[in-house]
């Protein structure tokens, strides 16, 4: 049986699928000198002082000692490289055509007017202008689910989108247009169907003409708390403008539709060395069909891809494309840099725990997500999509603040591969969980919906956990089926992009 | 009848009582020359450009026109000054020791073994070492309130203490004390009683050490998810330690307290330039009777005391206290400057039609909150005190900041007033509303508990209503009387103050 995985041929290490004991025979005069944990490095030959580490077929960093063939090659022996230059981008070296075929062309959505894409639900989502509402609105949103939501069936739930923006914020400084976008943007997620209610203080610096078109503040849509005589008012007023939000939505209906009109988003977290040969080969692999298909989908995590841009930048379509994704790599390493730290903030505890040595490690492994298709956008945070197909959308890579930015670019269903586990949900769209090693499935066998881990051991192929993932995401992105995080209600709250000071 | 408030002889302006007609005759001659809102500024005699406007026997600004007495001065006609150096500050010079006394020498608190503070409320308060626990702890915590918390009567909520910090941030980087500080500190509150509940991911890079004594963290006290066997071991293992924390917190019983065991926030939201004369010196009064009364009562808000930063240091019982003030103001001012914004950043669109001109205007309002005490203390954002007294806690002033910061610091109550209205409460805290108008008592009568616009019209006297807040705050503090935010459940979420970049 296979007990580790070399990824290509010019990598010096391979990393261990089952946990090995000093002294273990792996084949070819090959015997480990160390213990070495599940998923972490093993030099496959003797190693000098200096000479870089390969995995990937890619520099991982310079080794600081010399080191034997079968040891253990951690965290603490490899210094990070200087991440790639961003000035002489090559676009459009590596344009893949030869996509594999979706085995179904079309899904059941949601059709909003004037709208490129569908939803996967067909929810009440009710903006907030203002954190200062949301004790408020949630007191209401429990009363209208209660009394409300069992009149319209069509309709699948109603959620706050609360937020910590709004007031106390330098409104108008350099960055605050991020945090603007993502609460405008997030209003016209496809799954809450065109249908805007909003609720706003009054006295918040984030007025309504940053987040809403002039056409749409109107007193259909908008509620002011302050214009409410006191908090029965105020509630009185929410409940009669979220019973005819309700009933418009209950007229909605799903369709038959192709996938052009579908638009999902990938993301990971907590991840370990496995997650760039299992979980993320296979979420690509889906991507590719998807794609293959007319569907657009979003890859994201600005420190998470930044050492693997040039590969990125070769599968640009122009290079307006290539400049946009520079501009964002760049845009990050200032913001990193203001705060005194680097790319390699990233990985966690966990994240070295399951055997990434450093960000450039997690980094080829978070981008074999995107599959191999060519990147026809970028996107700054929390924009929304023009063009459809692969696109890269340039968020922060913390997992809670990545799903509302993809949320806000309007993504319906998300996609979360795992290594270390993370029961990680969004009210407001589907989230489907994959994990990278058998054990996280047996360890959580009620959360992770799909098992990648199987693809180490040789049980299954990246082409049959890809083909499964992609079944599922049609799946649940029409309904028929529902992810666990879903099933349970796990939410997490919306954490927005705010890289503008507080004041 | 009285149309004006003007502050000190020194004053050039005067504030309008109720909104004034052009050509209306105040009185000595004096004639509107414009309109003017209510609660804005009248020219009480004839001024040059350049000439400064007083308020509060301050500088607000200089005028950028000359203007004739009678006439409307609004914030576009006043540039904002430079704010006053932070180096040769002096200390001591304006302490007050003829305090009011207290009507009232005693409350009923719930003692905590080993705190300096006793609680308010007795509440099982869930500590979260990163978001990602979320979703899963708010489900349980749901049901511990439907199938647990009524076995235990004594207990009044059990509250998840979610917090966007954890994990996808820099958790080295030079700020990220302030954020470590705040989730460590929140779990001491008085209001939690001493225990410890804590739900870690597993992976996260705000590691238990970071937030917990080595001693605390025991298997009693933490549930790590990703140790559970999926969703369902989960739910048990959350719902079997809430259990057993439940019935500690159960035994407990208020007690009567001296004063010294009550420790009190005070902020303000939403202001007007009401605010500055009537609910925010009420406060003031009520402050001063309880640090008479021996009771800890802190003042927050950085960029809304910058502006008088002379007048607290005058007010500092040390050279230490006061070079502690100086050192959070200087941090502030880079924080912002490196946000290419400054202090001014500050007010908001209500504060200005609310008849605020600027941060130095609304920082002299800000301060009438903390009285007239002498500041035994300066604590750094989410800091606990080591002294008794008044204690100023410099954290932002955005209110949904302000609130946890001071959660943090170990306050059992919060006093917010508020001249423009803000339905703002706390899970974990009760918060009194005290408004700067009448007219908002009027529309918000089921949300104000203290009314402080009868001060504006000479019916009632800054004693009369920070008698009656006195009261109050330990009529709540003891729990015979519970504010109107805590009677509706108006709970905002804890947003900590992270300066640090997330990753």
């Amino acid at each position: 049986m296979l007990k580790y995985i070399q990824i290509t041929e010019k990598d010096n290490v391979a990393i261990a699928i089952e946990p090995l004991a000093k002294g273990e025979d792996l084949g070819g005069g090959l015997v480990t000198q160390d213990p070495i944990p599940q998923a972490h490095k093993i030099a496959l030959r003797d190693m000098k002082k200096g000479e870089y580490v390969v995995r990937y077929g890619v520099r991982l960093g310079a080794l600081n000692r010399d080191v034997k063939a079968g040891s253990w090659i951690n965290e603490h022996m490899i210094e990070v490289p200087q991440s790639p230059g961003l000035d002489h981008l090559q676009w459009g070296t590596h344009i893949v055509t030869d996509l594999p075929k979706p085995p179904r062309t079309t899904w059941l959505g949601y059709e909003v007017p004037g709208c490129e894409y569908a939803g996967s639900r067909n929810i009440l989502g009710i903006t907030t202008a203002v954190q200062c509402v949301q004790g408020v609105l949630d007191v209401a949103v429990r009363k209208m689910k209660e009394e409300l939501l069992p009149k319209y069936p069509n309709v699948d739930d109603i959620v706050a989108l609360n937020h910590p923006y709004g007031c106390g914020v330098a409104i108008n400084a350099t960055n605050s247009d991020i945090p603007k976008r993502y609460v405008r943007n997030i209003a016209k997620n496809p799954n809450f169907g065109g249908e805007l209610m909003v609720v706003s203080l009054g006295c918040e610096k984030l007025t309504l003409d940053m987040i809403l078109d002039k056409k749409d503040i109107t007193p259909e849509n908008v509620i002011v708390l302050q214009k409410e005589k006191g908090f029965h008012a105020m509630m009185d007023a929410l409940m009669a403008m979220a019973d005819k939000k309700l009933a418009r939505l209950n007229q909605r209906r799903r369709v038959e539709l192709p996938l052009s009109k579908l638009c999902i988003g990938m993301q990971c977290g907590g991840s370990d060395a496995f997650s760039g040969v299992t979980a993320n080969p296979s979420a690509g692999y889906a991507s590719d069909m998807l794609v293959s298909g007319g569907a657009t989908v979003m890859f994201s995590e600005v420190t998470e891809v930044r050492d693997g841009v040039e590969k990125l930048a070769a599968r640009c379509v122009d290079e307006a494309t290539c400049k946009k994704l520079a501009k964002n790599m760049k845009w990050y390493d200032d913001y990193l840099a203001e705060g005194k730290v680097d790319r390699d903030a990233n990985p966690t505890p966990g994240n070295k725990a399951g055997g990434l040595a450093n960000i450039v490690e997690k980094a080829m492994g978070s981008i074999a997500k995107s599959g191999t298709a060519p990147i026809c956008q970028v996107l700054d945070p929390g924009e929304i999509p023009t063009k459809h197909g692969l696109i890269y959308a340039a968020t922060p890579a913390s997992d809670i603040v990545c799903g509302p930015s993809q949320l806000a670019s309007g993504c319906v269903l998300e996609v979360f591969m795992t290594g270390r586990g993370t029961p990680y949900g969004l009210a407001s769209m589907p989230v489907i969980k994959v994990c990278s090693r058998k054990e996280m499935k047996e360890m959580w066998d009620d959360l992770i919906d799909v098992n990648a881990g199987t693809i180490a051991t040789g049980e299954r192929t990246i082409k049959d956990v890809g083909t499964e993932l992609f079944n599922l995401i049609l799946d649940c992105a029409s309904g028929t089926k529902k992810p666990f995080a879903e099933q349970y209600g796990l939410h997490n709250y919306l954490c927005i992009f705010n890289p503008a000071p507080i004041t």
